[in-house]
Order: structure tokens, then C-alpha cells, then sequence
């Protein structure tokens, strides 16, 4: 690390503790020796999964998504639980939310969603096999699950119904890639 | 919007209004009658900009991320002011971080980072055409400047210091349209 860009840590003040982030606010000490604020949401991690059927679409979930008053459309995706592997909370999402199984799948990627504000990570993940399983949503998720080709999915980004970073980053991987209908 | 995914909220709770972000939580009536709660951070959206030099050099800013404590590289960004027009955040943006100004640009796409906590939307330019302005960062941001080619920027996302999906967006935005050196 730069060490001329450090800003050490002077106080953390703990505002909200949740069910899924919690909230602090840092007096960091600048470069310069002038002191200020930062809001910090601490999120636990998650991941999401690029899952393409025998006939090559991408599945996809339609969710109602409180922060933004809209139903969108991504692909799976969810939070890890304490402690848990991100590979096996793929499979467990992927299976849960849209009833397949992976039989194999392969991690891609990581980034941070909005490395401004939060440190949530998201580790995504690729599988072209997989087979029925068991849809298991969590009690207060209600969500369709859909299958869209290439173009398909290009005409909902256009309508902004696919409207989030992990599904246009997902979008772009397959158009690079090739192999979606 | 699909009516039958629909969380009718009951209540709202302020819990903090910061500089950036506002935290509230929301108990909502779920589809099927039962309630729950939904933490939500408000953000007042953002813009970032792919802007490539005259050698067809992406520009990209090195800088503390105090969220995850560490430098990382990503494209120039920040938040919308009140009632400030995206395109001229991003114009904005652009100059006061990198010193470059922008002679054209234009509107790619738009997405939310986050969308299960937060509302933060983020607007993407781009720019193949820039002249020398006048750097002028926030006086509690630290950054340097730097020119990479495509190579150069995969490998940065390899190190995990490119690692953000704005940015990892924009490598991708790039692959996909061709002309990064």
C-alpha cells in the first residue's frame, strides 16, 4: 500500500448493528495530518452465479428489490452466512433460488460493489452444467425464475429491468466468452 | 412491476443521516401477508468515466478506500452533488481528479451497485477525447494518476488492485468495443 494515501484510524463509532450490514462512522487522520469522516457499511460478502442451461440462456431471478421500489432482474445471488465458503454458498444460492443443481462450477471473479461507502465483496461464479434440483427460497424472498438468450437479456438491459452491476458485468462475461444463444 | 412481488412498507425508521449516506430501516408486508424488516442505504448515485488518452491509455486514480482498507485503482468517479446533472458530475469528476478535461462525451449505461441494501445508481461515460485542465480533488481525497493499457489493467485486476465492478466494467466495456492499446 501507498503509504502517502493511508488514513490511519482515529476513533470508530458503531451506529446500527442489523440483520445484514452494520454501520460505522471512522474520525480518520488524513495524508496531510487534517483529520475527517468516513460512513462505513460493513456487509458479510456475497455471491452471484452466471448459470447457462443445456440450451444456453442465462438464468435469471425477477425480485422485488426494496432499496430501489422496483422488481428487476438479476442473476442468483446472496449473501454468505457466517463462516460459509463462498463456492458452497453458490451452489446453495443457485440450487435455492432457482431449483438447479450445479454439477460443476467455476469461481470467475471478485470485486467490491461500491468500495466508497462499503466493503461488500462479491465472488461470482460460472457453471454451464447443472441439473434439477430443489427450490428452497429464503421465507422472506419471492422471486420468478427466468431463462433469457443473449439478445433477450440485451433488450432488458435496455428497458433497465436488468439494471445492477453483477448482471451487466455477467452479460459482458458471456458476450466475451461466446457461447450464449 | 409485478404486483404479486410487491413489499407494501408499514413503517420507516430513520437511524442515520450522514454526509454521504442515509440509513433507514423499513418494515415491509411481504407478498404473502407475513412482514419483515429491510435495511436500506440511501446514496445520492454517482458517475464514473472511462476516459481513454490520446495513446489509448485508460486513465485510472490510485486511492485509500478507507471501507476496505486498501489502495485500489479504479476509473475517475464520485457523487452526484444535490440536483447536479450526471453529465456534468462526470465532467466534473474527470477534471478534478485526473487534470484532464473532456471535449466530448457520452453516456454508456447505468446501474446499481448494490441492489439489495442500497439505492446507489451509478452512471457510466465515456471519453476518447481530452485536453489538459486543472486537477483539483475534494480536500479530504488523496490520488495519483495513472495510464494503463489493456494488458496492464488485466494484470492490475489479477493483483486484485484493480477490483472494483465500476472499473472491472470498464476493462470489459473496452475488450467488448475494441481500441485500448
Amino acid at each position: 500500500m501507498k503509504q502517502e494515501f493511508y488514513e490511519k484510524t482515529l476513533a470508530t463509532k458503531s451506529i446500527f448493528q442489523g440483520k445484514v450490514i452494520e454501520l460505522v462512522v471512522k474520525d480518520v487522520e488524513l495524508p496531510d495530518g487534517n483529520t475527517s469522516k468516513r460512513e462505513i457499511v460493513h456487509h458479510p460478502g456475497a455471491v452471484a452465479i452466471i448459470a447457462l442451461t443445456k440450451d444456453k440462456k442465462l438464468l435469471v431471478i425477477e425480485q422485488f428489490r426494496k432499496p430501489l421500489e422496483k422488481t428487476i432482474i438479476e442473476i442468483p445471488a446472496g449473501k454468505l452466512e457466517k463462516g460459509e465458503d463462498p463456492l458452497e454458498c453458490a451452489r446453495r444460492e443457485l440450487e435455492e433460488e432457482t431449483g438447479f443443481r450445479a454439477i460443476s462450477i467455476n469461481f470467475i471473479t471478485s470485486f467490491y460493489t461500491s468500495p466508497g461507502f462499503a466493503d461488500e465483496l462479491i465472488h461470482i461464479y460460472f457453471t454451464d452444467e447443472i441439473e434439477i434440483g430443489e427450490v428452497n427460497p429464503d421465507e422472506d424472498e419471492f422471486l420468478s425464475v427466468l431463462e433469457v438468450s443473449l439478445s433477450e437479456a440485451e433488450q432488458l438491459i435496455e428497458e433497465q429491468k436488468i439494471h445492477d452491476a453483477k448482471t451487466i458485468y455477467a452479460i459482458q462475461y458471456l458476450k466475451l466468452k461466446g457461447g450464449l444463444t
